[in-house]
């Protein structure tokens, strides 16, 4: 390609500072070095994640930063050394690396990766502990190892998944997080058995993939908890046969289970990164064997707590990173999946915007009617 | 036998009120009503169960008692419809009992029964909610379903295992309790693999049984902490591989652990009742699949707490509750195992006393040396 070797001037979206709306720049993209791949991003969505960090609570945010980690593209190029994918493959950004080499990636026990961490986690790449974007000679910092609000991004190798060029991009850039990471809680994480009663706590997208996994894992009864009752409708299309709004009751919800459920659920899932609703959902659970999954993020230095003898008697608490999926091995398997309509993803995206939109886009995900907004970067 | 059907007087340590020196005390048992058995106890131990709930911290203890769990002796007497014991039958009462019909007998998830537990849980009998114990007219409550510092004490037929009589009660007694919880929390709830990294916080009984089971499935470091140097060299008899004394350090424990052991234990076990270590045993487990097991009963009322993180890269927090056993079904297979020499149990055993030294023997538990003092009750 002509650009391949060349700095990319492209249009980003860039965070200056905490709080302040993003702003659409002509950012130069430098050329993927050893180990390192170079994507045109064609679509992004947001997540909560995004703007956590956005909003300067997360004590690991860097600015000025690129932010975005859910979205699918085309490699531009390739650094030396890169295998996995060449120019043209269509893929998907993965903030969760997978070398398939490190300690955590042998044990095959997680699918968190060790590589990349020590320079994802401070916006840099790992070669030479360098950002590839910067504005006329600013350097601007990577952002979970993805940085997907730009025309062009770089990438570590390990970082990135090649799928079914078949695939409509607008699409399955779902796929790089938010759905995952709800359908694989239920699946790697807890490994909810059919009959199972399940409780969700939290009806966005995570929740809701919750939901459709618990469904198709057999769940007979999966009880979705919102404060916002107008979710239920939507909710139920993706499985959730009950719903309950604590506002509603005077007792603690968890209680509002227990009497509910004979005793409490076999698992529940926390899908909002509250910690009160974290115990909540840890005490909801049946004695003897209930399992509950964390899989929202909590706010910087907040604790979840719990009397011991919640677990004494049987209960387990567990979390869940990226619903526990290996990304490069596992994502073209779920992109598979949705081609085989297996799972749903069209059915999480409830408006469409442009890069140039992406305030009104933020916006719309605090707002409440939104589950997943796809922006395309070509505006 | 001749005392069938008729209330037996016998010695009895009873605990008239929190705190106060137990009192060797003439006490009338009750004949078993249906579904009911009563065994004469030949040996009990003594755990820090019992001194808890003396102590008038258990929010669950009811004076004046019987309290005593962990014992062997032999059935005197049952009730109508017992047919899982009869008369002469050597046995080991069990404060975890066994219906195999409730609901969580039948889950195959767990070995807490609910049958009894209504009635054990505030000291008194199932089926007419009263007592088999009094002195003079006067009640005295059970205590776990076993109060086993008496000569003769009446228990639910699904809380007593039947064991092989070539067993010596002096010794098997300890099946009833401290040694079986550790074991089976390796065992059973933690499921620990040949090659694992184990850390095991408090060396007691408990510990020490936690150290032997890891031991026995293959563990390639056993780490033991306790604040007392002195219990380092018996616990290297159980298999401990390195001890840590926290109160050598400056840095966190976990934080000590951690370095130690490249970034963590694969799991780790609390044998002590503390939150605070609570917490520190989580913490030390590797990131992406340590585990880490509540064995220790924490006062009433406190609390343990962590950074959700921790949970969220991988870590799993669980509890155990005799171990995971089945008590009827496993107990009897636990006393065949140490019969073949493959469990230690004499080893536990420090001190012997009799049951009218019973004060002496506490003193001894709280004392530092003692690892379980077993009091015959026929002085």
């Amino acid at each position: 390609m002509a650009t391949q070797g060349q700095v990319i001037t492209c249009k980003a979206a860039v965070a200056w500072e905490p709080n302040k709306p993003l702003s659409i720049e002509d950012v130069q993209v430098a050329p993927p070095q050893a180990g390192e791949v170079r994507v045109k991003i064609l679509y992004t969505a947001l997540c909560h994640t995004d703007a956590y960090t956005w909003s300067g609570k997360d004590p690991e945010g860097l600015f000025p930063c690129i932010l975005g980690h859910e979205a699918a593209g085309i490699v531009e190029s390739v650094g030396e050394g890169v295998t996995n994918v060449q120019p043209g493959d269509h893929v998907i950004p993965c903030y969760q690396a997978e070398c398939g080499e490190c300690k955590f990636c042998k044990s095959g026990k997680t699918n968190l990766c060790g590589k990349v961490r020590s320079a994802t986690g401070v916006g840099v790449m790992l070669s030479d502990r360098k950002s590839r974007f910067s504005i006329n000679g600013k350097t601007i910092y990577h952002f979970m190892g993805t940085s997907t609000f730009s025309q062009y991004t770089v990438v570590h190798d390990v970082s990135v998944a090649k799928i079914d060029p078949a695939a409509p991009l607008d699409k399955v850039c779902l796929l790089g997080c938010g759905v995952p990471t709800g359908l694989g809680a239920v699946w790697n994480t807890a490994k909810v058995e059919p009959g199972s009663i399940v409780a969700v706590f939290g009806l966005g997208t995570v929740g809701l993939a919750v939901a459709e996994g618990a469904k198709s894992a057999g769940a007979s009864r999966i009880i979705g908890i919102d404060i916002d009752s107008k979710k239920f409708d939507t909710a139920k299309n993706f499985g959730v046969t009950e719903f309950i709004n604590p506002k509603e009751h005077d007792k603690p919800i968890q209680q509002v289970i227990v009497d509910l459920t004979d005793g409490g659920v076999d698992y529940s899932f926390e899908c909002i990164g509250n910690v009160s609703v974290m115990r909540a959902a840890l005490e909801c659970c049946h004695k003897g064997w209930g399992t509950s999954v964390i899989v929202g993020v909590a706010a910087s230095g907040q604790e979840i707590s719990t009397r011991p003898f919640q677990l004494v008697t049987g209960r387990v608490w567990k979390g869940t990173a990226f619903g526990g999926f290996k990304s490069r091995s596992q994502v073209p398997w779920l992109v598979e999946k949705y081609l085989k309509k297996e799972i749903k993803v069209d059915e999480y995206i409830t408006h469409n915007l442009t890069l140039g939109e992406i305030n009104k886009a933020f916006d719309l995900m605090h707002g409440g009617g939104c589950l997943r907004c796809v922006l395309s970067t070509d505006a």
